[in-house]
């Protein structure tokens, strides 16, 4: 099982992430790219820890809105979107042959990726622009979220000659139809006990069960992770031991 | 002889620059990558402009500084330096490729190109930056001005191991020391008439007659010329048309 | 009948706008706060050209977007709003005071004045921002458009404590619901004759004749016009002397 | 003796300095205005907190370089300078209206506090933009550093017509002409008994002893202290001791 994370979200003088500590334990590194955290110091960096880790890297593009994180949803034309898309994509990829690295994937990040699952143009547009970007290698994966269309979803993506990377969540809480329970919920977000359950039951049956109790099996390729804090730092060690074991 | 254009620096809704009138009579064109001027979708539309009439496209990097169109000098560290270059560049690099266009040399804008003439530590980081950004294919080329310390020029950047492209500028007045007049002062930008004799005296001979009146010898690669108004396009014809007949 | 015309939409080495020309000929400026358009010298300059004509200000406050200008909506929290809302006010009215002049309204800009139009949560938002951001004189006046719900907005505005100015557009033709057709759509732009002939009907009897040939009665208490070209101000200088006449 | 500290300084998601822990302890609160650091929402709060704890506030203005926190010197001219000024001031100054408060001074952060201190015609900007802004009632008055030149500075803001407040550093080792030893030496940021024994020292006799051991003769107004971590903000409340029992 691979483990994937979102990490160089620092931007200037602040810091985010525990990227040093969380790199050790990873297989995918989402990196910001610039235009919701990521300054071009911070992508430099955060890819010399991926090559000393030797941890598979991706880009984190996001809707261009550095105060609100990428967090809020904009109404960005098809046009701009491909080229927003392009041009995030693009940035970190040569920044990363300049470290001896080769992107591998894409992910969306916030409200960028929200609306890929939840807006048909949104989606669309992502996988346009990932299969019209020419890394010069293997073509791009993309990363969307592991839900019960996922038959829907590899089609979609099939169709536009796109690899589709399918993500689960080791600490969000689901609902019955695969998706995430809102944060602004009681339960959203997992304990340590009640997520490595979730993850032991991904990794044996490819299941979660539901905040209603529902069993729903998931088909996914790789789990996301979380190390905004030494709690999650510390999760995300107890997440890679059990992967190893499972 | 090689005439190259700065282009793309449109941003959003404003324009700048007659970007279609101009590309039909260059040859290389320097394309703004979002830190001046240049948004993704700006920078994809001059790409595709440049793939119509086979023009060659080098990256136009700037300091981060949208409001002061890069034209005030910032005091980067030698890190930042290199890491806004390598960003900067990798964003078109990648959206080249993505227009199947080579990128194939970098021109530093505004107050980055002067302090690169000016300041030996910006111009031992942008050739430090030039040389370990991997585009792929051949080494980029970095475009200096070319100025009677051209064979000073020319070793550093051998010892960097750069390729070295040495402009000359049709529409400006040059003093003793190979340097432009400054704009504040007059004669600093030449008219229609003397303009087009600078051009043919450089293609002649490879010399420029100074403010004072003297015979400068200058090597040269490139001839930068500017369209950003209708008279500026009418220029430019003119000096393509000379550049064939010499 | 008042004029007013969004102004000072410049952004550094970028010029839009035909500011000094349209100044003389309009009663109220919305000027551009810094987040879709206007650095801070450009808002300085717009003041003192408003101060020569004795032209009254407002603020044109805008979703945080340069790259977009404001025309894309975002999903900002109320709080999101009214913060951003209070300080490009104040930014504006402090500069305004420099300038020896009183801020009067906000009319928001693009996509923020769309959204104040047609979401009731962010109509209230802006009312309850202008409503808590003290000029210091007189209560800041909101500026909504013009529609056939004239008896609600003045309501809601009345109940939230906030003056109103309702605004009629010159040259956007009208829907059967009093909004306007949108620009995507033939006809959605008057040209020269029609605009008048809208101009003046509004001016005689405070209708208007939409799309379908329906007359629709519109209370109004200024008229928006646009200086974005030639064409613009020479129809801004006819819609001014049509106004005196009527 | 009044206690100054720079807070506000935290961006959209990204969190610096411990504010409402060190506002507690401060007479005057220098607060960001959204150009190195500070959001709308940010300053929204950071006023609320001094409004709270009855504080002074002051607007920190700044280069305009949010990536580089504002520590990067920039050429901006004198037009430039007062325009982003006055911005900044205003935006600060109107929110501070709206949450009941009365600005009350500026203090340039970062290379702009630094070229006020270092380039005559940035400090005489400075002055001219603190001067020509109208916060309504009594003068903002401007922060500068206690140098051994403090009567020359006194006489040229005098001249100017604004109120001077000179500020001295808790933290920070003096050299002999009164400047402080540049933070890449060892020893220019004090530990806590230096520190406290320095503050002690300015409260019984305005002096300092510098790195040389020299006793120098420092008028100063308030005492500038750091919050940015725990034994920072352990650091204030001894200082706030010390200077309540001097």
């Amino acid at each position: 099982m691979l483990l994937n994370c979102d990490l160089g979200e620092s931007y200037g003088s602040w810091t985010m992430g525990l990227d040093a500590r969380v790199m050790p334990f990873i297989d995918q590194a989402s990196i910001a790219c610039g235009f919701h955290a990521g300054d071009p110091l911070t992508m430099q960096r955060t890819l010399a820890l991926a090559a000393e880790h030797q941890v598979a890297v991706g880009a984190h593009p996001a809707y261009p809105d550095l105060v609100g994180f990428g967090r809020r949803s904009m109404s960005l034309s098809r046009d701009e979107l491909i080229a927003n898309l392009h041009y995030q994509v693009a940035a970190l990829d040569g920044m990363a042959r300049a470290a001896g690295l080769t992107l591998t994937y894409i992910k969306p990040h916030g409200a960028l990726y929200h609306d890929m699952m939840h807006k048909p143009e949104v989606r669309d547009a992502l996988l346009q622009a990932t299969a019209s970007y020419a890394a010069g290698g293997e073509p791009l994966a993309l990363v969307m979220q592991a839900t019960t269309a996922a038959d829907a979803l590899r089609a979609q993506a099939r169709a536009a000659g796109v690899p589709l990377l399918l993500e689960a969540f080791a600490d969000r809480c689901y609902t019955d139809d695969g998706s995430l329970l809102p944060r602004s919920q009681p339960g959203a977000v997992h304990e340590r006990e009640p997520m490595l359950a979730q993850v032991a039951q991904l990794c044996a049956s490819s299941t979660v069960t539901t905040h209603s109790g529902r069993v729903l099996a998931l088909q996914f390729d790789t789990l996301c992770v979380h190390g905004d804090n030494p709690e999650g730092v510390a999760a995300i060690a107890d997440i890679r031991a059990l992967a190893k074991a499972g």
